[in-house]
């Protein structure tokens, strides 16, 4: 049954600090820049391609340029177990965003070919073109075409700082395919990553199984009060825009933890104008962000947003207006991956809690069109996109033998 | 005892609108842009000086070009009383804030003339050069330097934004004197000037009768928290520095309403750092401004403002640092020149309260070396520093009407 297979820590580490010389930014530590289909990015594929050539899989690439390496399976009827992640980082990222969870799919096919195992499905590892939306606009944009999300027209259209399409970058990469995105159906995708968020090392546990992606609304908000001068104009007669503002700011901070562990509130954006010493503010735009697991969880909080306006503008005399801007709806992933996951957490014995992925992960659009689950992994204080971005090899290894096991057990339990 | 004797309303009125002519924004109804020792501000300058001359006062400067028209007393021993004010105006500004002053001092002489009356103390009228500090650094600087505030040399070495010095332009004017500003005793200051401020309209008043101007004192603060992400952060790990600053905002509000009629806040710079809609910020920059007549209410306001950072840096998890960047302390006006106004505004049957001055005035200055005070009268929304300013000739008359009754009981009462 396979239960005591493990992954090799040091062959894993060893690729993942292998890895980080393709983009590694020159003085800082761990600092990567490896934007898509840049000088970096092509480099640490053709390393890549090359890796997974030699563990014997079959590699092809989309009309995207992301990168399918498949390893066989014993049965020939059933699509590929998937799993993927991507190895692009932020203009100041780290090594480990991404990276690990395609990294560690490639030492899955290496342990099993050390162990000389054959799985029913065939193991693909794939590298998602453009995850990270640090180059071109939207993020996870190869995953998104792939489940249908875009299109590809719409995806080879888009335009980085240069002038640069991302179409004329995949052609000019030599990793452009004939495979349509979408086409290769997958059995399930699974994602290690790391959390990017500071709950399993402030809770000091050793696994996150990831339960979904929360849902994101987002609204602009300008409190329009009177500007007036500091020094003539009365407490009792001011209608001041800031007063609004900061008892709007605690009214969502009280939206935020009205659903502790589910509900997440910020206003990440806040200015008052005309912005001067001796003036009162007439005008303050701000933004906020509310996030939720479940759509019932976001309409809750955004009825409390709308009712704390009124009082507020009786308050303190002014007006707020409150317009959405953007939305993303809540992903929960599939029962039988979360199934897998838990029980090889569980198996091998790790600390551990289900979570809910507060950022965006190409698994949010797999999700659309397979069956498709993550494991979380803490990571040094919570921080990515960040040249700081750290994690041990004990983390990354314990994090790969879940992989291992789920995509074991996932194989033998489904037909799909 | 001339009780019965009353300015010119319609000629005060026509003063103020010839006046306007002379820096008119084309386009405006009211506006106005006459920079001090600009061409308007000469123009406007050689217009008041013909009238003073044909109203038989002589005319003299000083060194910094400031205006002092003096109408000859009876008693030769005595320093002439002043009615003083600025011909100058902010780049968008209006008619009345300053020259008011100025053209009701006019008026007062020209009332004397057509009466016949010759107090004992000479009555000066003045001009004081770049009130506003908007061609030149800092405001109020010719009766700064007249009360010993500032040296001659500091003033003179002002440089505008074409790098005109104060010194230059004073000596391209055609209005350098010999006199050095300051050598000239006064018996008092009188200042009539818009209440720049709401008081008066919202309550009906039609005289504010001015007893100093409030004290200020400004600080820059800094919230700092932890910059995180917005969807992977749980509230409870946050140290998010718009949380610190809004309490604080809320604590600002509160210390402003601490003593009604008289303590002033206001948050007039807030922004959030870094500013992006989906991280949590993790640095707040405000300003706090605190205003209030008496030093012990200034200190009263600012241990406040102390007492509540402890407690909001608990609550959210951040630092607060609050330092001072200036004050200026409160000016309480003559007991003298008080009486004398509230006198004449009752004898003149005016509807009128106290007020402190929230604004500075020149007035501030001469506090410093005369017996001071200042008649204020409502303007329209309390709008000034603004095209939109405004007054009726009604109230103007009232202000002048209070200017010269006030001035002749006090030319009779005192010796000084």
């Amino acid at each position: 049954m396979n239960a005591d297979l493990r992954i090799n820590a040091d062959r894993l580490w060893a690729s993942l600090c292998d890895s980080a010389a393709f983009g590694a930014i020159p003085g800082t530590e761990r600092g990567m820049c490896r934007l898509t289909l840049g000088e970096a990015d092509i480099a640490v594929r053709h390393w890549f391609v090359a890796a997974c050539e030699a563990a014997g899989m079959t590699v092809t690439t989309d009309q995207l340029a992301t990168i399918h390496a498949q390893r066989a399976g014993s049965d020939p009827a059933l699509p590929p177990i998937a799993i993927g992640s991507h190895l692009d980082t932020q203009p100041t990222g780290g090594r480990f965003d991404g990276i690990l969870g395609v990294l560690a799919g490639l030492e899955v096919v290496r342990t099993l070919n050390d162990a000389g195992i054959t799985t029913r499905h065939p193991i693909a590892v794939i590298d998602w073109t453009n995850e990270e939306g640090a180059r071109f606009a939207p993020a996870m944009v190869a995953s998104g075409v792939f489940a249908g999300a875009f299109t590809i027209e719409h995806a080879l259209a888009q335009v980085d700082r240069d002038g640069v399409t991302l179409g004329e970058a995949v052609a000019q990469s030599g990793f452009a395919g004939s495979t349509p995105p979408g086409a290769q159906r997958l059995a399930a995708h699974f994602e290690l990553h790391i959390e990017q968020g500071p709950v399993l090392e402030a809770e000091g546990l050793e696994i996150g199984i990831v339960t979904g992606v929360q849902g994101i609304r987002w609204y602009d908000v300008t409190v329009t009060g009177q500007t007036c001068h500091a020094g003539t104009t009365p407490m009792a007669l001011r209608r001041d825009a800031l007063q609004g503002a900061a008892r709007l700011a605690l009214a969502v901070d009280a939206i935020g933890r009205s659903d502790p562990g589910a509900s997440l509130s910020t206003i990440g954006i806040s200015q008052a104008y005309p912005g001067s010493r001796n003036t009162v503010p007439g005008t303050v735009r701000m933004t906020v962000d509310l996030r939720h697991p479940t759509v019932a969880g976001l309409d809750a909080m955004e009825a409390a947003l709308h009712s704390a306006l009124a009082p507020i503008e009786a308050e303190t005399g002014t007006t707020i207006a409150l317009s959405p801007v953007w939305s993303s709806p809540p992903v929960a992933f599939d029962d039988r991956v979360i199934a897998a996951i838990s029980a090889a957490t569980r198996r091998l014995g790790h600390s551990h809690r289900t979570i809910t992925s507060g950022a965006g992960h190409d698994s949010v659009y797999t999700a659309r069109v397979a069956p498709t689950g993550m494991i979380f992994i803490p990571c040094e204080g919570g921080i990515s996109h960040n040249i700081a971005e750290n994690i041990t090899p004990d983390q990354a290894a314990r994090g790969a033998n879940v992989l291992l096991q789920a995509v074991l057990d996932y194989d033998r339990a489904q037909d799909g």
